[in-house]
């Protein structure tokens, strides 16, 4: 699992920081999460290709989470894509892409589809053999979603050595990665535990932005391995952090405290901060595991 | 008389080129033309001060002209801004616009003006004592309009020594400014062009981007000190020119020839082409005086 950071500054695009959009890769999906002003350079400059990315999640409306989606939508275009987009977003998003796709008399030449959301319970978005991504309710000023990534867990890994000790037949190793008891080519019945071990731990990913404080979030994201989570302000902003509806470092660790989450990784930082280490040296007095988003950066998850 | 190219590459931005943005400084105004996606970011490095732009000029609605005008309207919010914004553009921008801020319940709190183009005519945008600025019909693949930004000629120039020489009193200094001639405190008739220069040539600038060849723009631009002409393709792709309604850099220089102007900036490049100086190499076999545009570039006009 790996996070690319594409932007993680709150507010406005300047002249050496991008508003949000990240990246994720996860068994071998590759999900861009918001899509703020720039993000089709930040993608270029991070030698991500386009014609991977076929799921791109829109947490809320306001510019600096979807102002370059129109543009990426349009750069998709003269590349002559023809692969399926799949949009899922606040309703009034596909009003305001096809508006503008409209006048510009430019339509999409590949299937665009719009997931318009509207719910305020979690619900499930995408899900294959590997992988489901639901949303996660946020309080914010306007209509908002996180979303949670979840991988499935994986077969059974097969010991080859020992399935062959055993002298079972190749064309059981199947039933064996699905956790499946097997009979021998000498007829004895194999329990699966003494042929497989576990597979690896499903990874999940939560992406939290932006949000208030909400311990109601906390269940939701219960054990995930990495929670990225908001912190527009430090303590000496503390008291704009509701009225904006953002949250703190120190809120953003309590968070991932009570969740009991491998890793936190904060971003969303307010353009008035130039020093971000100040964001892990608070938020470490509730957090150990810390990761400081910032733009261009990857983070891999073993 | 100062242009400040922003952005001058085609179709979409990339790592280190920008889409159509420029900014036109003529006495004493300060006007954004187009506003592909990312002009705020270049604004700041350009250090060009937000304040300052209260009329923006917005030729046609593809992605590359305008998809960093919704960016640059919500900066400006949350820069608290409080004058007057024009935006003159094409019929459809202002739902465009307030779309998005109806969708992000960020209302501007300055006023945001919109003058909705449909006319095929020139037609005259704004004026007042010092510059105005009409509309150049221009035919591409959707409704699109270049721009003339043309000085007012200025005061006569008083030439004071030779105002006290022929005794006239300091308050007639006005009416000389003005052409008038004066009678001196001894009573005598004194004709203008005694003690005044003319003023200086009063400059003008056409934007014409983007545009097929089109020699009907000649007469709207004769003999204007700088043009702007979009040059997307050099000879090796003339033949998509046409039915791309874009020019060529020789088509461009035809233009400025036939139209007799001073200077010619050529850009709108495709980004297909790595050495833009082969734009001047073509272009200079009909017009000489060809400046390239290039992002970030100051371009003076004496």
């Amino acid at each position: 699992m790996k996070v690319t950071i594409l932007g993680c500054y709150a507010a406005t695009p300047r002249s050496f920081t991008n508003p949000t959009s990240q990246v994720l890769e996860i068994n071998n999906h590759l999900f861009l999460i918001d899509c703020g002003e720039g993000t089709q350079v930040q993608l270029r400059r991070n030698k991500i290709k386009f014609s991977k990315i076929k799921h791109i999640f829109i947490s809320h409306l306001h510019g600096d989470h979807f102002y370059g989606l129109v543009g990426l939508v349009s750069t998709f275009r003269l590349l002559n894509r023809d692969n399926e987009l799949h949009i899922y977003g606040p309703k009034g998003i596909k009003e305001i892409i096809t508006l503008q796709l409209k006048l510009a008399n430019s339509w999409t030449n590949f299937p665009l589809i719009f997931h318009e959301l509207t719910s305020k319970e979690p619900e499930l978005l995408f899900e294959d053999s590997k992988v489901s991504v639901s949303t996660l309710p946020l309080k914010h000023r306007v209509y908002t979603n996180g979303f949670l990534f979840k991988e499935k867990e994986g077969d059974r890994k097969l010991l080859i050595d020992k399935a062959e000790e055993y002298n079972i037949d190749y064309t059981l190793f199947k039933s064996l990665k699905k956790g499946k008891d097997v009979v021998s080519e000498d007829g004895k019945l194999i329990p699966n535990y003494l042929v497989t071990a576990d597979p690896p731990p499903a990874k999940s990913y939560a992406f939290c932005s932006d949000t208030v404080y909400d311990p109601e979030l906390v269940p939701l994201i219960k054990d995930v391995t990495v929670l990225y989570h908001e912190s527009t302000f430090l303590e000496d902003q503390a008291d704009l952090a509701f009225p904006t509806k953002h949250s703190t470092a120190k809120q953003a660790a309590s968070i991932a405290n009570a969740a009991n989450v491998e890793k936190l990784i904060m971003g969303h930082y307010s353009t008035r901060y130039t020093n971000i280490e100040l964001f892990r040296t608070e938020a470490s007095e509730i957090f150990s595991d810390i990761i400081l988003a910032d733009d261009g950066k990857e983070i891999i998850v073993e």
